[in-house]
């Protein structure tokens, strides 16, 4: 029976619901959770919308066969209240790693090149004289974090002429990027040596303040901090004050508060560079949601284990 | 004799002269060529100041031993004519590789992540909203020219998981980086399918006004110019035409003219990115330039053939 009757899942796009549709025994179903689905009963996975609050629970209690949430962020802790007993829970790892880290990269050239320093020149029509500007090549990085887009952020690194050393939460042997990866107890003394400082940490009690006023006075005068993690990795306050000096500057996409209320100092202090919040919200997102997508229905048609599990019920 | 006398050079600044203390039988001396030089009658290589005027013909027709003008620039048009008979000219290609492909890549991604808003968007203290952005990743990705800044651009273009091409002069096998290069006349047909065309050839007859209006129609919309060759490469009116009707985008780091005055109207062109030919002349200059001038000078002191030799006069 169940080798004829489809597999049904939800998904908030159109295009999503596209992509799926040439997958053989599955049928996608369009569906953002804002009132209940009139193909509820039969739903057995779920991609709640990208954007906006977490899905409801009672929303999703409504469906009898549902066995998978299939989330499109990387986060998930928001979402874990509202998962049913029995039904596993997916996150999006992998689908923001290219846009995040190509992010960081825009960032870090941004900085070192003064775009932001040539953007309002041009607003007022000046053409620099001629003097010497600042570059990334030569300079000594160090990346802080170092999943899957801690490596992807190294791999768009590598060619830039640049020192890169990384940190993750344990020391352990390198790979094909990297020498070495250095555990989180290296990080006040590699501090010491990075013109760059990426962070692509997770947001959890061991890594919440982890920048603070200690570790900044470590790096180097002229230093930048870049932040693709969360805002609370770093203790904004501190950052504020060695920016306002002039020692350092920074990079942020994530802020502490965030929204950045418009009244913010953060917003004026020289040398930092902002931006909202848009590390993987771009173009580069949706096929690679859609590749994961049909990997993850085509795992459960044909009841193999799924990917990027962080919360698995036992499968029926 | 000539094993003991060393070996008399003349650079511009300081840092370069303490760099090449250290090279046996080489005796560097300062001079920026405004005045004649106490020990010009010693000096055997002369490099100019990096920016400023060409050096003038009288200035160097003072020096009896002169060997060699070596440049700072991989330019050395202007220079041709102040060049005494006799005496080698040497450029100074490959000082600037990275500094200038890594400010290619700062154009691209600043564009294509829409750091110009997010800058203008600060300075207001405005946090966007939730949107879907642009990125590189995906993108086709055309490089016009192929030389060492070509490839330079190139190896860092790679990890970025966008489709590159390369077009040069004339067709040839790929290498390590791309797995062919096209030739210039296949440029109209491969321009139809660029998100995004990056110049870096030299500027001369063939590639004056390449980028015209026609090569700008077969751009997909919402295509990319950035240039970092010259500015003469793109016709300015036209690419002002296509960016003022929201069809393409460019980033600038030449302009013709230039500097652009400041009523040009290239300046408020929405969607252009200007910077003021900044491409080389940054902190990756300094050690590249060095590693350079130490090459010279030991070859000159040893009798062996100079690198980036442009005009070779017999050696004495």
């Amino acid at each position: 029976m169940s080798a004829v009757r489809p597999v049904v899942v939800s998904v908030p796009e159109e295009s999503y619901a596209a992509g799926l549709a040439s997958v053989e025994g599955v049928e996608p179903v369009l569906w953002d959770l804002s009132g209940p689905h009139p193909r509820g009963v039969e739903i057995r996975l779920v991609v709640p919308p990208y954007m906006g609050a977490p899905p409801a629970r009672e929303r999703l209690e409504e469906l009898p066969r549902l066995e998978v949430v299939q989330l499109l962020t990387a986060g998930y802790e928001s979402v874990l209240g509202a998962i049913p007993e029995g039904v596993s829970l997916c996150n999006g790892a992998g689908i923001h790693d290219a846009s995040t880290a190509e992010l960081a990269l825009a960032l870090v050239l941004a900085s070192c090149r003064d775009l932001p320093h040539h953007v309002r020149a041009q607003d007022r029509g000046e053409w620099a004289g001629p003097r010497i500007w600042g570059a990334l090549a030569d300079r000594r990085v160090l990346v802080v974090g170092y999943g899957q887009i801690g490596r992807a952020i190294v791999r768009r690194l590598l060619p830039f002429e640049v020192d890169v050393t990384v940190v993750a939460s344990r020391a352990r042997p390198g790979d094909d990027l990297v020498d070495a990866v250095h555990g989180m107890d290296e990080l006040p003394r590699l501090a010491a040596h990075a013109d760059v400082l990426i962070l692509i940490v997770p947001l959890n009690d061991g890594t919440r303040g982890l920048v603070g006023a200690d570790l900044l006075a470590r790096l180097p005068d002229g230093g930048l901090v870049v932040n693709v993690a969360r805002g609370g990795v770093v203790d904004t306050d501190a950052l504020v004050a060695e920016c306002a000096s002039g020692r350092l500057r920074a990079a942020l996409d994530v802020t502490d508060p965030e929204p950045l209320p418009q009244d913010h100092p953060l917003w004026r202090t020289p040398g930092v560079l902002i931006t909202p919040h848009v590390g993987g919200a771009t173009a580069a997102m949706a096929p690679r949601a859609l590749a994961l997508l049909r990997r993850q229905v085509e795992a459960l048609r044909d009841d193999r284990p799924l990917d990027n599990l962080v919360n698995a019920a036992p499968r029926p």
